[in-house]
């Protein structure tokens, strides 16, 4: 049951010793207390995950929406009621103990930031893990696409998410527009981008819009409904892309009663390889 | 309300008439009456789907199933409750007409067949659409790899199927074993048939297994537990592919007191186009 206080596992770990490790190493670092901070660059070329976790009696509505709308809500494993364990996506994980950090959504409203769900969770709980876009970036990197928000020394802020006003196909209670997030991409390495991130629709894939954000209903592009405006360069072109942000909107303004999600940039690291994601999703 | 028996336009309409129309007229020469057959060979260049319809309190269960299966299960739409209207694959289309033939199953075995759901359907029916395989026979043929059960004067039940020892990931109330086709192939377009196959895992994609049947479970392959055997030729070799009918024989064997699905080879035809869905689910 994670812990491990007093055997001393707790004790702290660097980045760079979890850079290179498993998927379930950084979990169990994770549920121990030896990590508490944002999981980027961690458990390298494992997919990371958004986490959202709903009572039962939405689950099946959630799910088709994600079915539904697989750009912003790749789905990569849901669990079974009151299960914490995402049997497909990392066999012994426990969606409970094994993110750094808890967002709890009560009526539409952030109630509580916490660390471990153990003491509320239930069996009505429902775990969804969808991808995201870190495991995009990666790649976009390594095929020499420079983005601005992982440039050294930048704010992991340095990207701005939108609602658009492209409306996701709706599915029970849960409707509403699609949010993206927006890069500015370097005008010679655009087609680049949209093969590299194509091949991998389990982080998102390709972007949803290329240019004017106005085409895609965005009024005001310097003013980001999150983080901060990142003003593209004379040779640079703002690419949107689907963003997991999303389903957690969407789920807030629908007005269900309780969302648990993770806290932003601290996601569930799965046992799945990018590289064999690749190209299917 | 489909139908259209006042003026005329159930005249019959041949096979050939079809080949080449659209998905959206030949579901609507279905929904007339002019088509009561096979829809093999018909709206060339569309995706077909197998249908399973289940009662809403078995839906979250069973989308789960196929999510975690989706090589025998691979996920196209699936309804909001009581909507017969599959709004992602066919806009306009009506699972309660659009298909020739239906099978309703009442606690595991078969109460009944019908050209027709109106007057049964509910509002807490769900219907799901998976893949199926005759898209993906399609692509091999055009690839130049001999099928059997498609070659000229072949009975279509040339196409042994099998309960293989390979368990199905579970979901809910359903669990038990994949169920597999086999098609012998030349030995020397074995590697072709991969690659082809491959790109379709809307249509159940690459083989789960190359050579003998033992190796999955498979104990005596001269008996199928559907349709007829045929014998590998001295070149060729035994392919076994994940088989939609998985679905429906698992549903059966959980006991759930209702499933209604399509007529074996009277499938629905979806406006997805084969080209556009390779390569992605």
């Amino acid at each position: 049951m994670g812990g491990g206080r007093q055997d001393g596992r707790n004790a702290p770990i660097s980045r760079d010793d979890l850079a290179l490790a498993s998927a379930a190493e950084v979990r169990q670092a994770i549920r121990d207390g030896r990590w508490t901070s944002f999981t980027h660059g961690l458990a390298y070329g494992y997919v990371q995950a958004n986490l959202a976790i709903v009572p039962e009696r939405y689950a099946f509505d959630f799910m088709r929406f994600c079915h539904r709308n697989p750009k912003p809500c790749p789905l990569i494993d849901v669990t079974d009621p009151g299960d914490p364990e995402p049997r497909q996506a990392a066999v012994g994980g426990d969606l409970r103990t094994d993110l750094s950090g808890y967002r709890v959504y009560r009526d539409g409203k952030l109630a509580e930031q916490r660390t471990d769900l153990r003491d509320i969770w239930r069996k009505d709980h429902v775990g969804f893990l969808l991808g995201c876009s870190l495991s995009v970036d990666t790649a976009m990197i390594e095929a020499g696409i420079p983005l601005r928000h992982l440039a050294p020394g930048a704010d992991g802020q340095d990207i701005p998410v939108y609602k658009s006003g492209v409306a996701c196909r709706p599915a029970g209670v849960f409707s509403g527009p699609l949010v993206v997030s927006m890069r500015p991409i370097p005008q010679n390495l655009v087609v680049k981008a949209v093969e590299v991130t194509s091949q991998y629709p389990i982080a998102h894939g390709a972007p949803v819009h290329i240019g004017d954000g106005a085409a895609i209903g965005i009024k005001d592009v310097r003013k980001p409904d999150w983080n901060n405006y990142v003003e593209p360069a004379a040779d640079e072109v703002p690419l949107f892309f689907a963003c997991g942000v999303t389903p957690q909107a969407i789920a807030m303004a629908s007005g269900i009663p309780e969302m648990i999600t993770h806290s932003a940039g601290q996601m569930f690291i799965t046992d799945i390889r990018l590289s064999a994601s690749r190209l299917q999703s």
